[in-house]
């Protein structure tokens, strides 16, 4: 090998030893006549010393720039007294020089690897090898090797089998776009690069595999608003023989090894759960952050009577909800404040943000402050107040609308709250959210649709049952949520025909359609199907949230961007029109047909 | 769970307990009024035990069928003597069955799950989840499974980091034909299904990370005459500031791991070594099965002079050859033997196959037999038995023709007459093939193209060398070769832009294709590219040695036809006009041309 040690390994364990170590030119001093080089690897940062007692090194050191490439042997030694550098495990020593070559040379990189420089995303993404080489994405990718590590471990200690399905496929049955690779050897049709393994890992149970695991490849061809890619990575999971209790016991020990193996962090065992009509009640979101203290209260009975219509018309609509969120000591909120958290619900549907200032809680009416006082009679405002726990200092904000409306907006208002607030206790908060609608029922189209997807086992047992009640049928579906994201999510899966096509009937599939798209499935189900559930984790959301990064973009080497496209390699290119004749298809060009 | 043991873990350890396990219906056999059932799960086969004397289960297990899902609760005791089946982990017990429940019924399924049975490949392929039930695809897939954890093992244990590269890229460089996937968000536009991660992993290493691995899917759209998937799976791996000795370790390092864990088998350490030219000379063959004792020898320069135009044709050529291979024993041979070797050499391109059968060596030309023998001198004839070492009883089979003719008849030929003859010694022959050509000729196309691919590092220095002499340039390339079959290749990678230069004009490739192709690589290497190098394996290939299959198809669970089709899913499928609008394509029909 070309090095002895890593940077990061040049402790004061090896003074007086001669070593040779690997790397790029981090940082260059010259200092009293000598050349200081902070040496770069992936494991840190060395200091190497140039003397010109050495003349013959010290020529070839004097041209050293950032960046460049060099294979430096010499002895460790103590560095002097004054310049140890205790954030550096290679702090207390330094390496005298005995022998120097260029491995390499550099031009002036596009980026400075200084991490405080401000950068667009765009010449970051461009020259990504140079981003990459941020002792914060080294980080990253170190974590996230780490991470699936012990994600295998825990899955294989556990019996899983890791198997491959397949990226050239059929369309698959998530919801969105997908992306097509058009064949070449049955011109006119297309593969589609799964959205998920959901099918195949059914289909492995079927199958007698048992227990399958995979970190598969997905793809979903969307509009990338948020923090989305459009190739991204699932933590996939499937077993047999096994009900919900099981898989989320199996997960629930996977996730906590993971954090126990790369963080060091002990998560609770097990992890408290709580319904979805509950998380949606008391945090007005189906992924709490149960870290934040503040909770929705109820109050619709209260202001069902008031003249106020604002409040009484979604009180008495079934559709409706009016709530009320408390946040203690939020008297002190200046009206700009409020004016902002106001715009912030806005962006959520809500058309405005009642709110009450607590300021003497015992003196009634008087003691409150509110636009909105005059429009609810005492009888509300007392039992607001009571219900609600309201003290001095105390600020209520209100929620009334469709219940959707008033979710999203003070669930995210809860949030923004309590970071803005420094209401957000702990660091970790795992939660699974079960007890989720089968279907849920969207008006404009007229129809139901699946919550999770249309494999999503009911809690009912009977085809029939599940046809006649579609609204209150409960799925055996779970998610995993964690200081508020979704990290995972999964069901017991449907694993008779009978049950399969009853699903399918409620969503109004017809079974024509369903025969073309699922038919495999439908079929699979007859032959002996066992029982079976699983889960999917979003891996670069974990990783992201265990890295403290603020976009997956972070944890993933090769990003793209917003649009789709690879800055580093120019990704999606032009084709060839021969290579595209070959495939049966021709570009859709502006109103010219080619022959 | 719904278990409490797989089959495979009743053993007569757990006699007298009461347990449950859970699977499917494999044999069913009704025997002095008990009916008997193996049921089957991932772990093998258990007998179980329905008694008339408990007549409830009785009646349900009357209606068991094959492949029916069933629980059974049960104590667990000794087989009555004469009926233990030592074959079996739980061949000396049986489950006398207390509960039975009944999770899914099956029809009677499309392939019996008896391993003789021989139902064509489509089926199989249709039926996948039914064929991959079977005990010898379970063990497949676990073998898989346990292949690439001990891969995986070994690598992180030498400080690899698993990196994931995109899916969604450029075309790539392996020479295939690209899968393509039009772009949404650019009309107009590709992605490209990458044929390896190559340049990805080339950029890691000028990132900075030192060592990557990933088990990684790639594509080819190739026609798939061969054992070939469109869709194959590589260990690919590089690693930073390691020459091609370093690599070769620690790859040796990892198959040896993987050997010892998985199969219990402890290969040679080091792996032997032997350069292109010399297993061209030796057996005609750059990836030679060493278990296979022939070798081919030289002869041309004791035939140049021979009135045969057949052997002094190619023996005066410079691009010619004459090779002899001695079949010990051989003399045995029939006629009808010989001709099928004929006729399998020329499916090679060998016009013919003289051969010279040995009666009685001491008895010089009158001991021989062949119908050559008359064309050749008396000296050429005692030269040719000296240098192949012929002894009373062997057969000479010889090939002239250019080179690379003989080389691929004679080499195969030779692996032909191994097996055929009972030839192969020993179970596994790893070898490393080293000292590659830089650069081969193609007469067709009039020039260069390299023999691994273009960022291969060559053996000299200096990028002037390079172009002075590029037929006599030799490659820092590798290949490991196992049992005749290459399991892995790679190189040290060019990392300079000068040499990177140097290597494009050899092969002339314009500047602006290459600038247009790999001006992102070419630009990573002026900002600190690390010395590089690496491997990448066929991880299908690989398994299907270890398994003893025949076949890739036999180790990947959901492999495609010859033409790529998917016939479990129908993948390829047709796609809805709206979407291929969405792409700006449209389909290329007979003549006519939408609006």
């Amino acid at each position: 090998m070309m090095r002895s040690h890593y940077s990061g390994d040049v402790t004061a364990a090896t003074i007086d030893t001669d070593i040779t170590v690997c790397g790029w030119v981090h940082r260059r001093r010259d200092h009293g006549g000598v050349i200081f080089i902070d040496l770069r690897d992936r494991s840190g940062l060395v200091q190497v010393v140039f003397d010109p007692d050495e003349p013959d090194i010290f020529a070839v050191a004097e041209d050293l720039r950032s960046e460049y490439v060099i294979q430096v042997t010499g002895r460790v030694r103590h560095r002097p007294q004054g310049t140890v550098n205790a954030s550096l495990a290679s702090g207390e020593v330094e390496i005298y020089t005995t022998e120097l070559t260029v491995l390499n040379a550099s031009e002036t990189p596009p980026l400075q690897l200084d991490e405080t420089e401000n950068v667009g995303d765009a010449a970051r993404l461009r020259y990504r090898y140079v981003e990459l080489r941020k002792p914060r994405m080294q980080r990253h990718m170190q974590l996230r090797a780490q991470v699936t590590r012990a994600v295998r471990k825990a899955l294989d200690d556990q019996g899983f089998l890791d198997i491959e399905t397949p990226i050239l496929t059929r369309a698959t049955p998530e919801g969105a776009r997908d992306y097509l690779v058009p064949s070449r050897t049955q011109p006119g049709h297309f593969f589609a690069l799964p959205q998920s393994p959901q099918l195949f890992k059914q289909l492995l149970m079927v199958s007698g595999m048992d227990r399958y695991y995979q970190i598969a490849r997905c793809f979903r061809d969307e509009d990338l608003r948020a923090d989305r890619q459009p190739e991204f990575t699932q933590i996939d999971i499937e077993a047999s023989f096994v009900d919900a209790d099981d898989i989320m016991a199996i997960n629930e020990t996977m996730i906590r090894a993971l954090f126990a193996d790369v963080l060091g962090v002990a998560l609770p065992d097990p992890f408290p759960r709580m319904s979805y009509a509950e998380a949606m009640r008391r945090f007005g979101s189906d992924k709490p952050d149960l870290r934040i203290d503040l909770e929705l209260v109820d109050i619709a009975d209260l202001v069902a009577d008031a003249e106020f219509k604002v409040f009484s018309g979604p009180a008495n609509s079934d559709s409706g909800r009016v709530a009320v969120l408390r946040v203690p000591g939020g008297a002190s909120l200046t009206r700009k404040q409020i004016d902002d958290y106001t715009d912030f619900v806005g962006r959520y549907g809500a058309r405005g943000l009642a709110y009450v200032k607590v300021n003497d809680a015992a003196a009634g009416r008087d003691g409150l402050a509110s636009p909105i006082l005059k429009f609810l009679s005492d009888e509300a405002v007392d039992g607001i107040m009571a219900r609600s726990g309201a003290a001095d200092g105390d600020l209520l904000f209100f929620g009334a609308d469709r219940a959707t409306v008033v979710n999203d907006a003070l669930g995210a208002l809860r949030v923004r709250l309590g970071h803005d607030l420094g209401r957000v206790a702990g660091e970790w908060a795992p939660l699974w959210v079960v007890d989720w609608p089968m279907f849920e029922y969207d008006p404009d189209a007229k129809r139901w649709e699946a919550l999770h997807h249309p494999f999503t086992a009911p809690a009912v047992d009977d085809p029939e049952a599940l046809r006649a009640d579609p609204e209150s049928a409960l799925s055996q579906a779970y998610d995993m949520v964690l200081n508020g994201t979704e990290v995972g999510g999964g069901s017991v899966r449907i694993h008779t025909p009978e049950m399969q096509q009853a699903a399918f009937d409620v969503l109004g599939v017809p079974r024509e359609a369903a025969e073309e798209k699922f038919g495999f499935l439908l079929e699979a189900l007859k032959y002996g199907a066992p029982p079976h559930a699983g889960i999917a984790f979003g891996l670069d959301r974990l990783v992201m949230l265990m890295a403290g990064a603020d976009s997956i973009r972070e944890v993933i080497a090769f990003p793209k961007t917003q649009t789709a496209t690879d800055l580093l390699t120019g990704a999606p290119g032009l084709a060839d029109n021969a290579q595209l004749r070959e495939l049966g298809i021709r570009l859709r060009t502006t109103g010219k047909a080619e022959g």
